[in-house]
């Protein structure tokens, strides 16, 4: 992996836990922040890793972007996906190196990001969206993270049907996902497996009861919570603030009717 | 990816969610339960996800064994280190096709199957274990789970040194990885990742300092907890039954010194 | 309040956090344990709050039982309203000293002995229960905590209606909270609070939809998890063993109909 | 209890779920608000549970001040003992209708309103507060909930001592609580309780060591999360803010020393 920073590279310009700026590095150019500009010609030539001071002497760290960086800076408020979710889909979907992998709806492109991600580099994602508006957001988003080649996004409705067959995982993150699972039962390969997202009750009940119908098993409905923590010695606590709520994910695996 | 089940494949046969089975496929001979033996010969050439009968009459379903049945199936009595946890300390370790990783301790192989499930094809997983009966255990989990050649087991004291350079990610499961923190330093690449997982306040608070110390940003430290659904209509509600610790993560960064 | 220990008196022998013995003292008997016999003469006459030995030279604390104790002890295995659930009922049902309250079911009185508890000295509890089997139970239990003169157990269907009028607090756990809504209403003073406890998503959907209906205001339905700490300098965590779920607790006020 | 409104009377102002008004009714004023002024003269003589309309035609209920009301709108932003706490501290410290409690500090009088609600009508509630500027609004809210008449509130450091002697509970919400185990100890009666709430780990475990050295038994530490559900058909589930953290609330019982 290369280890010094080029121009045209993409950096995390780190300040604090709760200030970091994702920028494709240009000669020339700088990163304005309140904090005084960070000329990016003293960071280009360094390792990641390296460190900087901005003009007003306060010191910022370039790092690497990470699939974390590229999901979070993804993420649009209205979206509820959050890191620890897609972290649980990705596993209980069983992908990795050379899956291929069907997804709707792609929204900004934060799911799709760390599909493309762990199917390198020989698997695929076939991402649904029937939003025009954000396919283009998507689309940018993936190129950012320099995976747009292993994904195709398809301005389709995934309702319809599925295009592709003998697929390893469907993963879903729309309003009704019950409506999609025989497609995604004709799409899968024996075996293969099925996520779904979504927040509420009522949406976990009709997706369990097309799976049982449509011949899954292995049906499992979960949610996570994730508490940060203060540590500092003599002063550790949990994090007053906490999310209560993103979604209940559902996994299903396919067997064959008889 | 192969959909046939052949002499010598893997196969997990579900019955119910509660009761899986593991098992290498041998011709001519069967898997005994309580429901009754199946027999594998009714189960070879055939597509996985295919359903048989035990001689009871029972049905089971042979699906390929994914990531997470691996996991599960390698887990102890005495560990803590959930699937839930494994999936974050994936996702925010950063690896992914190629990596170059470092963990410590290597245990049953739980968590180093899932490292060299994601740095497939070209990655690797060198892996620190002083215990000497565990290696055995973990050798054959790894084989079990077709892995075995992208790891390298080493039966050697991280606390005294990693002599592995320019590593993208040092994962830890020990009893005192804040001693580890200084060799992680020396090892990872800039901008690389540590990731340590550790059931007590005190190990986090220890891990912490020393990160500070020694030159790591972005540190971060969370815990998860998870709970299963049940999903009938008009009876939904969560599990009973719930794990409420397993332990902390801690995640930082390498920045590197002036 | 009365502090030393006399023939007839309840205690809980105290072993440890795991062990601990409610019994009614009487003279010339023993509590026997596994860990040998504690003779009742020998904490008669003293304080409570003492400590004495069994016959192995086993430590026993004879304390005062405390609410707490009693609901504790009067829990059944198939009941799963706890100490947290009920601590928040009370609270949010706004009763006191004087307050005068319906409930259903009685059960076995963990709940009633509770709100008895706090009503006292001139308040009322009006307990409603139809299965016969678990009244002479609960009144057991209602005598053991010295408050079943402030009770009265009705053999009474709370479907059909609420006798009394003019009640500050229904409180509801039963199977079908929201067919008792219209009666609690009529029993209700302006303003009075009604408490229900459910353990499915139906049922709170259900028993909230019917309170809108009926006139309620200031609708509102949580949901507690109580985690233990194992609290020891050095190897501080949260404990392994957690209930995931008990049921939800569903809150309202009347509203005057205009 | 009387079910008119008079003049001189609190009333709580509902107007949703998240706007109520905790007011005194005074003849000839009004309450003003973004959704019109409601005249008090509109509700004098009404039952609790009425419903006015404000001069926009905006419909308010007018409902009983209940102990939840008095204690929320005391809180202050600073504070952290959520009604979830309190709940929990009055059901573990065993108190009841004539409990003698002493309490530290004092703040703004919130968990002082509800201890000496539960003591009713003849216990008494000793409240320590070193800091004067919160004693004049403890006595404020204490005169708002009409139950001053059942607290002395003492300017004085409990960490030099508690001069009340054969106490039932003592209960703690300050920095420092270990530091007033001993005096605690002194002050209770053989088998009294004991109640700490804290923030964070490192007071949990000095407040745990000093129990364990000075006599107390049944000692217990739990934490409490509280998560608000959303009802409605078809849309129900968990709400996405949440409090992650108020403190950790730690119980034991004094056992006499030989």
């Amino acid at each position: 992996m290369k280890k010094r920073i080029a121009d045209g590279d993409n950096a995390l310009l780190y300040l604090n836990p709760r200030r970091t700026y994702l920028v494709r590095i240009e000669s020339g150019k700088s990163l304005h922040t309140h904090k005084g500009f960070v000329p990016y010609d003293s960071i280009i030539g360094k390792e990641y890793g390296t460190r900087t001071t901005s003009n007003l002497g306060v010191e910022f760290v370039a790092l690497r972007p990470s699939l974390k960086d590229f999901i979070f800076k993804t993420q649009r408020r209205t979206q509820i996906l959050y890191p620890k979710d897609i972290a649980l889909i990705v596993m209980f979907s069983g992908i990795g190196p050379g899956s291929k992998v069907v997804e709707a709806g792609t929204g900004a492109g934060a799911l799709t990001t760390a599909l493309a991600h762990y199917v390198k580099p020989t698997g695929r994602v076939y991402s649904y969206e029937i939003r025009e508006e954000f396919i283009k957001t998507a689309l940018k988003n993936l190129e950012k993270a320099s995976i747009a080649r292993l994904v195709e996004v398809k301005n389709e409705d995934i309702m319809r049907g599925i295009a592709e067959t003998n697929v390893d995982a469907v993963i879903l993150d729309l309003a009704t996902p019950w409506l999609v699972v025989p497609h995604a039962y004709s799409a899968l390969r024996g075996s293969g497996a099925i996520v779904s997202f979504s927040p509420t009750i009522d949406q976990i009940v009709k997706t369990v009861e097309a799976l049982r119908e449509s011949g899954f098993v292995d049906i499992e409905t979960i949610e996570t919570l994730l508490r940060g923590m203060q540590v500092e010695r003599g002063k550790t606590r949990p994090e007053t603030l906490m999310t209560g709520h993103t979604g209940y994910i559902t996994f299903a695996r396919k067997s064959l009717r008889e």
